[in-house]
């Protein structure tokens, strides 16, 4: 039946989560992503671009939700090349670059990449399959100064593409204290570090969804599992009561160093719901009350919890360098932060992770206030290039999600795009098309945006109307009683739009928008109205 | 056995046809890029960026080769959302766009789009299977002065990037004339226009590979079909010999018009191996031998040939139009010229096509000189957006082949990049480590690229060798007596390179490359080294 309509319409979208970016939203990225480029290359890093293609092998499989069926990645069969898989991060391809030139890339490698990476994870609202990553990474060095290097330029990057100090904070944790946690709570043993490695991953899952499941959801995680909302069941770590705790106390070590550094009781209204006091704080306020001995205090306090296990107090020295070096470079904890509750879902990482949150608040869809959270994450992965080659090679980097720093600035409405269209050449006789297009590229060769209408001409409206929607600021208009004259008629479409909302009838007919000039005045008529003349 | 040498490791290469593009390849990819936009920026078009995954129905099959098994295309079966593919250009996803946003889009909408677009083919040399184009494209105007707009931009593109006027040539010609020699060919029924389509497509792709195959060749396509030389066996079009006379004759049409038009027989060494006079032809002679004529003459000799048919003659009228409009902007044929060869392998262009190539010559792999070729095509394709929505919706655009043009830029020695890499901050004490971070942090408060040597500091000769591979122009020395002493070394690496390259032994013992500054002059006297004093 459906036949006789003839052929089968395909359906004009994209597949689900993805989506089109238009004009402005283009710009701005564009923009944004040559702001931190420039940063990253100051800081002497290179520039990289590999394939959005990459053999699956190659790619490895780090994904933070590993218990999804397809995990997570766009792949399909090749005849000839096997698995093939779109790239999920910058960083994966960076390690297969490493391992493939690393006779002939400086050592260290220093390089930052930009594009877009693909998940194939379930899409939501905001929650693309494609989004844009901006990375930074040093290969090759195993010195914490590279670690404590890529948190000041990350925070140096935040400010200049416009976050201003105060309402953004670098975390840093160390996946090593993260481990020694792990040991303390009997999910981790030294002597036989792949057992419990199942068990681990899901801690780590648990801990890392603190703000989107609160303390509850976590306890859950770490015991026998959770059933969401939608009635799906997520596997728990089958932790005992007393391992659980342990866990939980680490997770809420900023907490409690903020309870006591602060005179009293906490004050509630002050705290996330997930109970990370740090983070919500306003940093300046942190700055104040805790000043340079913050990240100190932290430190002690875990040194009591993790320090008996080797992995942990070495991570806690590390983590220790890390504040010294920043310190004294001016980064104080204002800026970057000592926080255990920082995880990053990437399985890859092997010491210190960052993490960049904004703080300042903005309104859900719901209308509610909240917390705009991660932009950008990273940390050391020691052990990505060693799958290769065989050989340890250490690492550290950092990845913003440059497609979520746009939206936060939308939302503190900071973004402020040049929208103006191009000055459109109307065509009133559309026999004199060249003589238009001559009047357009008198324009462009003055570095005037401009085209001649294309549509069709009949009807004079549409054309005023096709100007209006390109955001037009000049519309030319010739007649043959103009050409005939040596004249054009230049209408100021932003002054007509102002008058039109605002001028009284004697003033709108009056047209003052609209004027006469000669033909020959056309290039500086125009930079005129624009105020450029 | 293999199992006792431990996990099986992934190889560290990209899938064949796929590759890594380093530091400047990137950076000068970039600026092209940037560069062009700014042209089709200029002209009034907004840029639009398509995610790379569409559904496959929505990209359709016009891939050239659409004889291959797969098509072309990298195309995936997801669960939920069907056959997904890596899109092949950048038309296919705009016809979508306009389709799914035609309410809400501007008419005539007018946009630039850049990207990777990826295609599933033989890899072979300098032929990738992602590559980069930049591409403009009008909806929703069928005017001609569209298509010469298109074409007039094309040309200002190129002369921007960097081939000057006489270097390359913008070649039109019309798919509508094409259909007229394949009505007098007899393979196009107008009263039946889907018979012999399959015959059309190889004509086409024959009369396309011209200048691969030689007339010989294209021959042999258009009747029983062509073996080449690895013994593959393509299927030819099965026309007769007199049939195949007439769209051999149209194809060397120009050939024809050259020999009308100069005095005596024709040059054979100015003339390509395939007989496309025209296009290998200085454009300046060109412009001298044949003037503004040429375009006329051409388009007069076709009227002969195709004229009699009803589309050919439409056809011959546009490119007529098209011809005196460009002339009217001063666009001569020096720029664009009427050529009949022109074809583009897409299976949905459906009135004028465009094409732009290179004239110079170029040394290939075996040393021999050839011609660069093209580097850009476009053309109309009324009925893309069609499709979609039922609705006729006239469209035409063009899309620059970016890594050709990179290349041929290159060919020529006409990419000049800035390699020079970042001042390097050795490190001669390890625990001096932040002191060292604090002048790399002070150079680059002065915009100067620094950074801190990140690998292992023991052996002083590893960093100086680090600064060499980064092609660094200057090291920053520190030692605990300079520390001391308040001062640091400097040392000039681009002084020093040319001093062991050419001084005697006297001046080499004097070191004039290193200086002693005080600490507090290091940004203003690495600054003078840089030649920024």
């Amino acid at each position: 039946m459906a036949k006789d309509k003839g052929p089968r319409r395909p359906r004009a979208e994209t597949p689900k989560g993805f989506r089109d970016y238009f004009g402005a939203e283009v710009t701005e990225r564009k923009a944004m992503l040559d702001t931190i480029a420039n940063v990253y290359h100051r800081y002497g890093f290179d520039p990289l671009e590999t394939s959005a293609v990459e053999t699956l092998d190659a790619l490895g499989k780090y994904l933070p939700d590993v218990d999804r069926p397809n995990e997570g990645v766009f792949a399909w069969e090749d005849e000839a090349e096997g698995w093939l898989a779109l790239r999920y991060d910058l960083t994966a391809p960076l390690a297969r670059v490493a391992a493939q030139f690393r006779n002939d890339l400086p050592t260290p490698y220093r390089r930052y990449a930009m594009g877009p990476v693909w998940r194939n994870e379930k899409p939501g609202p905001g929650r693309f399959r494609q989004f844009y990553q901006c990375d930074a990474d040093t290969v090759g060095s195993a010195s914490v100064a590279s670690d404590a290097e890529i948190c000041a330029m990350l925070a140096d990057a935040l400010e200049e593409v416009g976050i201003p100090r105060g309402d953004y904070v670098v975390r840093v944790n160390n996946r090593k204290v993260l481990n020694g946690v792990m040991e303390v709570a009997g999910v981790l043993d030294p002597a036989d570090p792949e057992k419990f490695a199942h068990e681990r991953g899901i801690v780590m899952r648990a801990i890392d969804k603190l703000d989107r499941l609160g303390e509850e959801g976590v306890r859950a995680l770490l015991g026998k599992g959770r059933k969401d909302e939608s009635g799906d069941f997520t596997e728990g770590a089958g932790l005992s009561g007393e391992q659980a705790e342990k866990v939980m106390g680490f997770v809420n070590a900023a907490q409690i160093v903020e309870d006591e550094l602060r005179d009293g009781p906490p004050n509630p209204d002050n705290r996330m719901p997930g109970g990370m006091g740090l983070t919500l704080d306003n940093p300046h306020e942190r700055t104040e009350h805790a000043g340079q001995a913050w990240n100190w205090a932290v430190l002690d306090h875990l040194m009591r919890l993790v320090g008996p296990t080797e992995v942990g107090f070495q991570g806690l020295q590390e983590l220790g360098e890390i504040s010294d070096l920043l310190k004294a470079q001016g980064y104080g904890p204002d800026r970057i932060v000592i926080d255990p509750s920082v995880v990053r879902g990437l399985g890859y990482y092997t010491g210190p992770v960052f993490e960049a949150e904004l703080t300042f608040e903005i309104t859900d869809d719901k209308g509610r206030p909240r917390q705009f959270g991660s932009v950008a994450g990273g940390g050391r992965y020691d052990d990505l290039v060693k799958r290769f080659t065989g050989q340890a090679v250490p690492a550290t980097g950092i990845s913003i999600g440059v497609d979520r720093l746009l939206a936060a600035l939308h939302a503190k409405g900071r973004m402020q795009a040049d929208t103006r269209g191009p000055v459109v050449v109307t065509v009133m006789d559309r026999d004199r098309m060249a003589d238009y297009q001559q009047m357009a590229g008198e324009l462009r060769q003055a570095g005037i945006r401009a085209e001649v209408y294309l549509g069709n001409p009949k009807n004079f409206g549409n054309q005023l109307k096709y100007a209006d929607k390109r955001n037009s600021p000049v519309a030319v208009i010739q007649g043959s009683d103009e050409a005939s004259r040596g004249v054009v008629q230049l209408k100021d479409l932003f002054l007509g739009a102002k008058i039109a909302a605002e001028a009284t009838h004697e003033e709108w007919k009056s047209q003052p928008a609209q004027s006469e000039v000669a033909r020959a005045d056309l290039v500086a008529e125009v930079r005129r109205l624009l105020g450029q003349g």
